[in-house]
Parts: C-alpha cells; structure tokens; sequence
C-alpha cells in the first residue's frame, strides 16, 4: 500500500473524482467513465475520461491508465471514487488502483452499502466469487458527518487514514453533502452519456 | 429576434456555456459538443451534450434541440458560445439559435477573428458562400475589457445589448478572462474526446 499522511491540508489541494455515466443494465457495451480535477472544493482544473465494460473487469485497470496518463498526475493528491463498482458491477481494486497510482483512494457512498444485497445481486454475474472478493477487500465502511454535521456519508479508505479521509471529504464538500470532485464527475459522466 | 434586457443581474444567473471537442480536421465525422450550466460564476449545475457533423450544417439545429430538450431549459438566461464555428467549419447561426431558443446568445472569443482569413479558409469548403453569410450574419464584433480592464475579449450579442451581454461576460469571469461556463464546456468537450 502507498500510504499518505496529510498534516495540514490546503485548500486548493488537488482532487480527482471518478464517476460513470448511465448504462442499460447487462447489456454488453461500454459505458464512458469521467475523471474530474478539482482544486478543493472551488474550481475545475481537468477532465479526463476513459471507457469501461458493463459488468467486465477492466474498471480498476482502465482508471489506473487513465490517471497516469494524464498531464495532471503530478498534481493530483487524492482519487476519490463514486463508490466501488462501475459500468454495473465492474469493481474496482482500491488497493490495487492505490498501488498503481501511488495515491491515497477515498470510495464514498451516499447510502451505507447493503452488502448482503450486493453479495446476492452480484450471484447471478459470471466469476461472482472474484467480484466479491474485491469489494471485501476495498476493507471497512466508516460513517463520516459532513455538512455541519446534520448528514452522514459512507467512505472506504485505502492509503490515507479514516480521519485524514474524512477531512478531505469536509474540506471539499462545499456546495452539497458530497465532495465537489464527485458532485461534478456525476453531472459530466451523466450529461456525455445519451450525447 | 427574442431580445431580453437584463436591469439587475442576479450573481446566481444561470448560463449555458457551448464549447465543441477535439476531431481531425476535414475529416468526415461527429464531434462531442458540450453544453454546461453555470450559476454565474461559481457552480456547476448540469451537462449536456450533442454531436454535429466536422465541416457540417447541423450545429444550429443540433444545439437547439439539446437546449429546448434539457431540464434545464427553463432556467437558462443566456447561452454562451465559444465563437460562431464548430468542428471546423460547422457555422452557428447566431439569430436563428435565439430565435429557436428564445434565449440571448453570446459567442465569446478571445483573439479578434480575422475574418479574411476565415474567408480564405472557408474557399475550399463546398457551399463556401453560405457559411460566410451565416458568419456575416453573426453581425458586429465587439471589444470588451475583462480582468479589471487589463484584458480584452471579442463579442458577438443575438437578443441581449452589448453592455448587457459585457456585463454578464464581466460577473461570470469569476477564474480567468473568460466566463467560467466557457473555461468548463472548453475542459469537459476536450477531455471527453480522446476517451
């Protein structure tokens, strides 16, 4: 693991938000996936974006790539990601997409993950058992208070710590209960998707 | 024309700001072309999308019908346009997209268009004289100093006053020397197209 720690936190550090945009349900094809860089919570710095297959396996690779070959690697400190499963159920490795990147993955959720369901919905798919294993592996949900404390959001940490996490996730929510960088990778993910 | 008049802008003035992706020049084929609305200056409110024809005719009709078919519609006051042609040649006409979209639009640029360099280039285009008349159309250029007067940037007003569409151009250049909803349309349609 590439391990972070982040004593005093600026402002203006740099964000990547991951999100995918809308998909007809296991159906083949591939869904476009939408990296966004923000500087804190206030201004876009980027947009890159990348493909992925509807319930393949690609996602953590293809994230990975898409980061590295961005000209705005070197200033990104964080990727946080739209939960860990895209284009259906294609999971994403957060400890494997924090090796490859070298950088802290913060995945969060509006709604605390219902794992049973999840371990149930994802029976029916091809190699159930490995997709399983990876969202298992992306460790322990932690509930975080955002927004003056009135609303809670749900995060997994993988190479940053639970508290600095958690303060990124404060810090950067400035315009909703969510980090602007994921706030805004929606809107773009889902705006290019029934272009 | 659909002319509005603004007395008191409001700082949370939605705006849609229009901005084309990347293509190869003069080669058949669709270009992302990306709508984004911006409350004023600060947040990102939504995204949407099209595609138009590289050298074509539909970029007027094809930004109407992404206008007039987004939720967002009803809060639009004005739509901004990264100048008056898309993928390559693909002229906007500026009086009919207000007419269509009973909105003010304001195509921005931030060189003088040397117009007869345009000319030139459009010679080798088929229907040539139609694509310059559309751009004749577009009508007058206008300077306007952005920046707190230390920069200037180029104009065309359809529905709206010069010094009202200025003005708009002025509060909404929040982080650079262009509106923020053109410094976005410009980082999502370029980061979308080489997905």
């Amino acid at each position: 693991m590439v391990f972070k720690s982040f004593r005093a936190l600026k402002p203006e550090i740099r964000i990547l938000g991951v999100d995918d945009g809308g998909f007809v349900p296991h159906v083949k094809g591939l869904v476009p996936v939408v990296g966004v860089v923000f500087r804190g919570g206030y201004w876009l710095d980027g947009v890159m974006s990348t493909e992925v297959e509807v319930d393949g396996f690609d996602a953590t690779g293809k994230i990975a790539e898409m980061v590295m070959g961005s000209p705005h690697r070197k200033q990104l400190r964080v990727i946080m990601l739209n939960g860990v499963t895209f284009a259906g159920f294609n999971v994403v490795d957060v400890g494997v997409l924090n090796v490859l990147t070298g950088l802290p993955i913060i995945a969060v959720a509006r709604e605390k993950p219902d794992l049973p369901r999840i371990q149930k919905a994802l029976s029916n798919l091809p190699r159930s058992e490995e997709r399983w294993g990876t969202i298992l592996r992306a460790g322990e949900i932690y509930e975080v208070s955002v927004g003056r404390g009135k609303k809670r959001i749900f995060l997994h940490a993988s190479g940053v710590s639970v508290d600095d996490a958690a303060r990124i996730v404060r810090l950067t929510s400035t315009r909703s209960n969510v980090p602007e960088a994921l706030r805004v990778a929606h809107l773009v993910a889902s705006g290019i998707s029934h272009g």
